[in-house]
């Protein structure tokens, strides 16, 4: 046993016999580590916000608001989320571009620090609300920039998008005014891509958003008191991929935010960060059902796969690569091309293909998907032929905690009824 | 009024209105002709299994199940879902390539019609369970064949796949016996693939499917009373598709049924069938948000996406195609090009590109993906960004019933907690 995978030093192989398999096991030191390194590295006024649509569990997030991130939200479950981690309403923005008005009346009724409004229509609608409550929120204008990023893995501006408003649209909506009467425009947000790798990258965009920010205000005379810059930082999950330099990161942004304080120097900033302080703390661990051969290829089927981690599967993405992967319950020897598949009825439920792995694989040996801590469970298809949402762990202290019970089948038919002409049939 | 959708005289609109938007929208009169159409057209031989992967939801389960249908579940969920849906035991068979021993034990316990055994180890354990239990469950053995479907949408066999077993794993699998000590072989189940739009395809498949099953019987004197010859009858989806004719390929299969039936008059059969029988029943209703223009393009926000209808986003194939989409609160006259995106903050919550739909549509309009009502929300990533699954809605008798309720922020949250350490900072 010397040879399993620990958490804190409690081994894997316990956590499953504790908790069922599979799970996903969060380890909360590492996400400390992670938020930590960041903050020191960022100039003192660049604020970080977790962004929870990377992993919005609950312990989580309380792991990160305790150290001091604020948070990023965009539906009421993950503001109730963060409210109820312990973030508190001054640390909170919220962003998307199709909010509700129950969402935009929850932004006013909790007097969150920052509503990033993402259209015309949206403002104007924020506006009424917060007249009708006779409080005055305070918004970032999200912009869809002229210029685009290049080195991003999905770029979120510089095209046609959703997203924000183009510049032009923008100087129109500060000119006319009437869509801001409810409001107080505090400054502006532009996010350019998100799963960055490239340190020079970060540093281009942060530079550009700035001067786009100091032109936007020089020509339009609107206040930029915040700028929020998005964030990008990206972890590296293929074989082909290096580590984000990070430091030098954090130096560009740095330096590009001094160059802006030089001017307006009561500016703060916010940079999103979800999957750069989630995603290596987390690992979703599988047990191995059955193994067999078919044409000539092995492979495993393991209780969980592409329902639990989508983004592992390949779902989503162009070309299908190979998330890291480790055995987690011994070490073996000579080793063999493994397939590792879910228990769905699809070809396309595979975690791994041709994966290095002990010849000797079988039954009851545990495989983990390691980097898993961004992007798991609420970007998977859990709910796809009934297996339901696995069960999440947070290993704080040296000891396991169940911080998201496993669905059972009473959950699953919950909120399921048959209308009376057909319960007569049952 | 008189250019809204209705469903069975219903106008969507009153649908939203009472259950609230988005929501999925089941035709039971529309499922309930399909099943039809299909029964009547296929060999009295022939059994039809609802694939409750496609749609497991219990009304609609229970819809079918009313009509004739028989169930084939891959999960304790999909089971449960069968049996309240009025679907007796002995017209279960369970799939899947994964299955737990709690699964197994059900099986037994519920004493289901046949279990689909997909590999060696699968097979011995079901054998133990059973033979604890003293009972000898009927199964089929699941074969990967050595041939290979070329018309289907994917491929589940004749390639190194994790499903079921090679045709001389099968042989040795019965020459050897031991893993077959408790159960009781009755026949093959093979399974070529899905989304097929070809009657001929479909014709061959079946016949080849039958051919093996025969030499299969032929050389190892194993019984085949029972052949499961899958389906994979498919639905249109996108422009250049045209309609399966469903009635030759039910001629084309009752031809090879009759075939086999010459040299061994008492083999039963079964046809599995998912989308064909659910799809064109379902409608997902979402409603416009905000428009804005972006960068030369038109886009509608609306309040549902790739949260609540993955495939339409293209999310898992490699070229994203439209689905057929509708205005379904009004008629329109002047066209123009809109993006149809939804409330997540990701480029890919996209259900539409350059969709004709009128040139003024604004907020409150209501938008409609027709043939939504197979891998829908339970194929989607509803928990992404917290909005939750959407409330599906079954008109039947002329009347709508709330069948299964959206996700409140307190579903979501409950199966969450805090360990005591963070507790305190909260």
């Amino acid at each position: 046993m010397a040879d399993d995978h620990r958490v804190q030093g409690v081994p894997v192989t316990d956590v499953l016999e504790r908790h069922g398999s599979p799970a996903y096991i969060y380890d909360a030191e590492r996400l400390r580590s992670q938020y930590r390194g960041l903050r020191a590295a960022l100039h003192e006024r660049v604020e970080v916000h977790y962004s929870l649509k990377a992993n919005p569990n609950l312990a989580v997030t309380a792991v990160l608001g305790a150290e001091g991130a604020g948070a990023e939200v965009s539906s009421l479950l993950e503001l109730e989320t963060a409210l109820r981690a312990g973030i508190g309403p001054e640390r909170i923005i919220f962003l998307g571009p199709g909010k509700s008005r129950a969402e935009l009346e929850a932004c006013v009724k909790e007097r969150i620090a920052l509503v990033v409004v993402e259209s015309v229509g949206e403002c104007a609608m924020l506006s009424d609300i917060a007249a009708a409550q006779g409080v005055r929120p305070r918004v970032l204008l999200r912009v869809n920039p002229g210029f685009e990023s290049k080195k991003s893995g999905l770029a979120m501006g510089g095209k046609p998008r959703q997203f924000g408003m183009d510049e032009e649209v923008v100087r129109e909506l500060w000119r006319d005014g009437s869509a801001l009467h409810g409001v107080e425009v505090e400054g502006l947000h532009v996010y350019m891509g998100t799963r960055i790798l490239s340190a020079a990258s970060i540093g281009e965009h942060t530079a550009r958003i700035l001067a786009l920010a100091a032109s936007l205000a020089d020509e339009t005379g609107m206040p930029v008191r915040t700028v929020d810059f998005g964030g990008g930082f990206g972890v590296p999950y293929f074989a082909n991929e290096g580590e984000l330099d990070a430091a030098e990161a954090c130096r560009l942004v740095n330096e590009a935010v001094a160059a802006f304080l030089a001017d307006r120097p009561e500016t703060r900033f916010i940079l999103e960060s979800g999957r750069y302080l989630t995603a290596e703390a987390g690992i979703y661990a599988a047990t191995v059902r059955y193994t067999k051969e078919s044409h000539g290829e092995r492979f495993a089927v393991l209780d969980g796969g592409s329902n639990h981690h989508m983004a592992a599967a390949g779902i989503g993405s162009f070309v299908r690569r190979n998330f890291p992967v480790k055995l987690l319950n011994r070490s073996g020897s000579a080793t063999a091309a493994w397939n590792l598949t879910g228990p769905l009825c699809t070809p396309n439920d595979s975690i791994g293909n041709g994966v290095d792995l002990p010849d000797d694989l079988g039954p009851g040996d545990v495989v983990g998907i390691l980097s898993a801590g961004a992007y798991g469970p609420t970007a998977s298809i859990g709910r796809f032929l009934g297996h339901g949402f696995p069960a999440e762990i947070l290993v704080d202290g040296g000891r396991d905690h169940l911080v998201r019970a496993r669905d059972t089948v009473a959950d699953m038919l919950g909120p399921q009824s048959l209308p009376p002409s057909l319960k007569e049939g049952a």
